[in-house]
């Protein structure tokens, strides 16, 4: 078991605890110091399905009640009607100020409960159990919560930091093998942009990708938090360097609206945008061809490959520019200037990028092909 | 013109422009401060139709797009509903993290544009131009929004410090007479609480309680409003000692409540429970009659007589308690030491408070009556 101690300026420090049986272990003593009276667990039908009453159970010999919340699941569920639904269970359950929320799941429960966390009576503590590799290494470690508007992603959200997260490694073994290795590329990605030891480690231990030995995934998921909490210290409210945690999403954003959110989970094509990143960091000279050899390598080793429907310079400049009509002619582009060194390249266009998307598709087709096939 | 400084730890201090006039005076500056590319003015269909276009002609010469979002009037669409009209009428302009929202209105414009800003993209800058007296020296001091949901006011919300505050006098001339009163209690309260100059200054002043004279107004609005940013200064979240300012709600709360929300408004309703809370204070030794005489006199010199149906101790413990069921037997109840002097006193039972309330409209039948009549 490892602990993370988490300080995020204006905030109360807050500790991550990951490993195997985590839950067990150490979800009790979370609960405990921060609970009073009641304790909502919220989560999805299929965790509920997975793990009845998995936390209530952990929780039996506390002297708190117990309740869930038990939302639809997927991604089209993570909405404001969902959240008016978890605000009218809590008030069924006649919540207050103390009552403790526990976010019981991946990305949409940790986003949609954590937002309701940060809202209901202006503010209740939250703990996040994040069941999926992609929430244990990305969305609950940095205080971000949302839900989405019909049209933009997390348009409606609050920074909230939570008062503990416990990572149990074993909520892994249930994970679809595809899921795991999309968490996977967010797990590389905090290597590449901040901590070259990390990505070192991952290429020592890359036969431990699709297995099970959970001291991998804890050395693993540690690290990883590790660079994204030191990341969102020196910049909480998202003002400007958490921007090199975009590192990849240009192009990643650009592909899943390409096709339509239905060829690639969120994990993968932040993948093919990092080695994108990489191949125009190296086209344009900051990244020496090693290097390259390196990251294409260890990113491929889990890149299923994937063809895309064809895109011209006009559909691609206007999805980078997220059909945004306006001003904005430009973006903020993360290159990589070294394993573990990342900056933002202010201003960058499309009409730059174009055609290095294009030798990036002739030059690197197992990782993305354009057209029918 | 006067402007107040309002340092809230861990937020960027905010300046708060008093004055009449200051619309056209300092309106223009705080906008162009803190404005990119589209500004969002958010106001009722009641100011709309008072002041068309009024905030939009006097940001008339800034570089800046300036797009109205124009809620329908009235505490009953303080609600969820009404902020997801926020968001579609945000997305369908475009706005980003800088778009400057302008909430230009009484208490429920700034609680519920407030909570629209403090939530869209996870934040925009906010400035407040309060219209209503109340407003003024209550709710856009101290960052909190909220909307209500059916079952409980203000059930959902955020902290979120405005980036300025412009409060222009000559908008108290379009009030009527009635809510100008109302606004006045929560005025008196700051200096109860904690400013006996303030007090002292009201009671010298009380002739100009009816009237137009700007000069009193604006010295009146500042040292009250300094006395909130003070109180939350030292709290900004709440945790502690900003619950002070709750001063003569518990009793306002219950009247309310059991009125259905149509005989007082919310100031009067606090004015009665602040001369309570001061009736209970001289009654339990922590009040000399004399401070107690003045309090009376102060209040009275705008409190109209109410008349409420019959209440029993039983109906009286479940308003008091805000009908919860469960554990709570007591409620936290402030009281006052001397004029400018408030303490709290934890574990105050209905018990304790019901013959004090029957006392109370034994002793003051000008500011309550109970029963048919």
């Amino acid at each position: 078991m490892r602990t993370l101690q988490v300080e995020v300026p204006g905030e109360r420090p807050y500790p991550i605890h990951i490993g195997a049986g985590a839950l067990r272990a150490e979800l009790p003593d979370v609960v405990r110091r921060h609970g009073r009276e009641l304790v909502v667990v919220i989560t999805n039908e299929t965790l509920a399905r997975l793990y009845p009453d998995g936390v209530a159970d952990v929780l039996r010999d506390l002297p708190l009640r117990v309740a869930a919340c038990i939302l639809p699941d997927g991604e089209q569920f993570k909405t404001l009607d969902t959240l008016t639904r978890i605000y009218d269970r809590l008030m069924a359950l006649e919540a207050h100020r103390n009552t403790l929320i526990v976010a019981f799941g991946g990305g949409v429960v940790g986003d949609t409960a954590g937002f309701a966390a940060a809202t209901f009576m202006r503010g209740l503590p939250l703990v996040q159990v994040p069941t999926t590799l992609l929430a244990q290494v990305d969305s609950s470690v940095g205080g971000k919560t949302a839900v989405n508007h019909r049209e933009a992603k997390n348009a409606v959200g609050a920074f909230k930091q939570p008062a503990g997260v416990v990572m149990d490694m074993e909520f892994l073994a249930t994970l679809p093998p595809r899921e795991l290795t999309a968490g996977l590329f967010e797990l590389v990605k905090h290597g590449m942009i901040r901590d070259a030891a990390l990505f070192e480690f991952l290429e020592a231990r890359r036969a431990a990708f699709s297995g099970r030995d959970w001291s991998f995934w804890e050395e693993a998921v540690f690290r990883s938090c590790r660079v994204k909490a030191a990341v969102v210290q020196e910049d909480p409210r998202e003002t400007d360097q958490r921007a090199i945690l975009n590192f990849g999403h240009s192009l990643g954003h650009l592909l899943e609206t390409h096709t339509g959110y239905e060829t690639f989970l969120h994990g993968e094509a932040v993948g093919v945008g990092m080695l994108f990143a990489s191949f125009v960091s190296r086209r344009w000279g900051h990244l020496v061809p090693d290097d390259y050899s390196r990251i294409r390598s260890l990113l491929l080793t889990s890149m299923p490959r994937k063809r895309i429907a064809p895109l011209d310079e006009s559909g691609f400049t206007r999805l980078l520019m997220h059909d945004k009509k306006a001003a904005q002619q430009s973006i903020r582009f993360i290159l990589l200037g070294g394993l573990g060194k990342v900056f933002i390249r202010e201003r960058t266009t499309p009409a730059e990028l174009w055609p290095e998307f294009q030798r990036f598709l002739a030059e690197e087709p197992d990782a993305l092909a354009m057209g029918a096939g």
